[in-house]
C-alpha cells in the first residue's frame, strides 16, 4: 500500500503524457452523441470516483446526473429507457459481475456507454462502447489508493475535451501530489491520536464530498472502525447529534465553493467541542487546531487529487498503529464480485 | 415521538381516503409532460423518501434517476438544461432555502417540479409547479417518523397513478401497520441488547436499501450511536473489514427480490460472526437468531412503509434506555436551515 501511494505521482504523469489521446477521441465521440443526461455506475472506491464526475457533470457541464443503483437493472431486471444518456462504468478491476451486466443493458436501452478501468481486457471493458485505461498499472494492496486517483484524473481529462479542450492546469499535479505526498509522512504521529478511537466522522461539501466518501472507507477497510462520511448539509439535518468530543471529525475544506459552504457547519462543530482535524485550504486549516495545507492555486474541481493523499497515509499509518496489516485487510478480497 | 410513531396507520389512512385525488391531478399533469428523467431532492429522512422514490422510478417507470447534490445549483450555481425532467423535492416543513432554490432554478430550467411536503402553505410548495401534501399533521418530535411514511405512501400513490391508476394494494397497509406497530412492543426489550453499543451497522437491499439508511439515522438521532447503512453489496466492497461480533448488524430483507439479493450477504456475515437482527419476511428472520417479521403477502415496493416502524421503535426504546429524551435530541431543531 506505501509503494502504490508514492506511485501516484507516476501514474498521474503517464496518463497526462502517453494517456491523453483517449480522451479526445472518447470526447469527440460523446459530442457527436449530445448526451442530455449522464449516468454512472460503480462500487466501493470507484463509487466515489462517480460522485467526483457527478459534480463535475452538474456543474461544469451543466447536464443532469445520477448514480446508478446497480441492483434495479441487475436483480430486478429492469429496463429503461436510456436514450441520450451516457452511461459511464467505473471499476479498478472491471470485473464485478453487476457492473458488466448493467453496461449491458444499458448500451441495448439506447445508452453511450464508457468503461474507466485499470484493465482494458477485462469484461466492462468488453461490454461498453468505449473504454478509458487509467493507466495505473497492477495494484496489490486490497485498499486501491492508486487507482482512485487515476480515475479522478481520467475522469477530469475526459471532461476537459468534452467541454473545451485541455486547459493546461493538470500538468502541474504530478509535482503538488509529490509535495502533498512529502506533506503527509506526519501522518504517522497523527495516526497516533486515534489508535483507540471506535467511531469517527469524515465531511466535506462539493467537490471534497466525495474525498470525505473516499477516506471514511480507507479508514474502515485498513484499520475497522466506524467511519461515516457526511456532506457538511447533511450533517446538520440529524448526524450532528451524536457528534461529542470523543467522536473525532476529519473535515476536508479546499479552496473555493465547497470550502466555503463549510463555514456554515464549522460553528455548530465548536458548539458540541467537535475534535477536527482539517485537510484543506492554508486558510480553512488555520482555524483548526491542526491539519495538513493543500498548495495554494489549485483549481477547485482538480483539488480532489491532492486531498485524498494524506488520509491514504493516514488509514495505513493507523492501521499499523493498530497492529494491523493494511496491505491485506480482514474478510477483503481485492477484486469484489457482487450480483 | 411515541404518539407520532403511533398515529401512523391514521395518517395513512388519510391519505388513502380525502388525500387521493391531488395524486390523479398531479399525475395527469405529468403524464401530459412525459418526462424522460426524474430528479429527487431532498435532505435528513426525506432523502430516504427519495431514495425510494428513486427505486420506484427505475424499477416501475423505466426511467432514469438521480438524487441532486444540492450545492451544484445552491453553492456552486449550476444551471442545468432541465427540459423533459421531472424534479421532486421533498421535504416535511418545506423551508430549507437550499431546496427551494433548487426547485426555483429547476422550473427556471425547464423541469417540471413537484414538492412533496407536511406543510402547504411552505415556500418548498410555493416555488413547485405542483404540491403535494402528505397529510401527517403536525409533527413536534425532531426524528421524523410519521412524516417519513407519509412521503413514502405519497410518493407510492403519485406513481401508481402516474402508471396505471390505483391498484387497491395500499388499501390494507393502515391494518398492516397497526399490526406491526403491536408487534414492535417487543423492541422496547430488544433494546437493552444495544444498550452499550457504540456502533452499529444497518443493510439491505433494493427498496429495503432506503429502510436501512432511515434506521441508522434514527438511531444516530436519538442514541448518539455511529449507524452506517450500507447496500448489502456496497458492503461487500470494502465495509465488511470492520464488522466483527461487537459490531451488531440490523439486517432488513422483506420478501422478494431486494431480500433474495441479500442471500449473497448472509454467508459473508456468518463468516465474520456478525449478530444480526432481522426485519422482514418470515423466511428471512427465521434464518437468524433474532428479528421482527412483516405480514406476508404485502407487495415488497410498499414493504418500506412497514419495515421502518419497528426500527423507529428501536430507536425511542433505545435512547431512553441510555437515559436520553428522544422526543429531543441534542444539538438538533425541527427545521433545519442549509444553503
Amino acid at each position: 500500500m506505501a509503494a502504490e501511494i508514492d506511485e501516484q505521482p507516476a501514474v498521474w504523469s503517464r496518463l497526462l503524457g502517453e494517456g491523453r489521446d483517449q480522451f479526445r477521441d472518447a470526447a469527440g465521440i460523446i459530442n457527436r452523441r449530445s448526451p442530455r443526461f449522464v449516468l454512472l455506475a460503480a462500487r466501493g472506491t470507484s463509487d466515489h470516483a462517480a460522485l467526483y464526475a457527478k459534480y463535475v457533470v452538474e456543474i461544469l457541464h451543466g447536464l443532469p446526473a445520477g448514480l446508478v443503483s446497480a441492483s434495479t437493472m441487475t436483480a430486478y431486471g429492469a429496463r429503461p429507457d436510456l436514450r441520450d444518456v451516457l452511461l459511464i462504468g467505473i471499476s479498478q478491476s472491471g470485473g464485478s459481475p453487476d457492473l458488466v451486466t448493467t453496461m449491458e443493458v444499458a448500451r441495448a436501452q439506447g445508452a453511450l456507454t464508457v468503461a474507466v478501468t485499470n484493465n482494458p481486457a477485462s469484461p466492462l471493458a468488453e461490454a461498453a462502447d468505449l473504454h478509458l485505461d487509467v493507466l495505473a498499472g497492477p495494484e496489490i494492496a486490497v485498499a486501491a489508493t492508486k487507482s482512485y486517483t487515476a480515475q479522478l484524473l481520467a475522469l477530469a481529462l475526459l471532461f476537459e475535451r468534452v467541454r473545451d479542450g485541455p486547459t493546461g492546469d493538470t500538468a502541474a499535479l504530478p509535482e503538488l501530489g509529490a509535495q502533498m505526498l512529502a506533506a503527509g509522512e506526519r501522518l504517522a504521529s497523527v495516526a497516533d491520536r486515534y489508535r483507540f478511537a471506535q467511531r469517527l466522522v469524515t465531511t466535506g461539501r462539493g467537490y471534497s464530498y466525495p474525498t470525505a466518501r473516499e477516506a471514511a472507507l480507507k479508514l474502515m477497510e485498513t484499520s475497522y472502525l466506524s467511519a461515516q462520511a457526511f456532506s457538511g448539509a447533511d450533517l446538520l439535518h440529524g448526524p450532528l447529534a451524536m457528534i461529542d468530543p470523543q467522536v473525532p471529525v476529519l473535515a476536508v475544506m479546499a479552496g473555493g465553493t465547497g470550502g466555503d459552504a463549510m463555514r456554515q457547519v464549522v460553528p455548530r462543530l465548536r458548539e458540541v467541542r467537535a475534535d477536527v482535524f482539517c485537510v484543506g485550504s492554508a486558510e480553512h486549516v488555520a482555524e483548526f487546531q491542526d491539519g495538513v495545507a493543500l498548495p495554494d492555486g489549485v483549481r477547485e474541481d482538480l483539488s480532489p487529487l491532492l486531498e485524498i493523499l494524506p488520509f491514504q497515509h493516514l488509514a495505513r499509518h493507523l492501521a499499523l498503529a493498530r497492529g494491523e496489516n493494511p496491505d491485506a485487510p480482514r474478510g477483503l478480497s481485492k477484486v469484489t464480485e457482487t450480483l
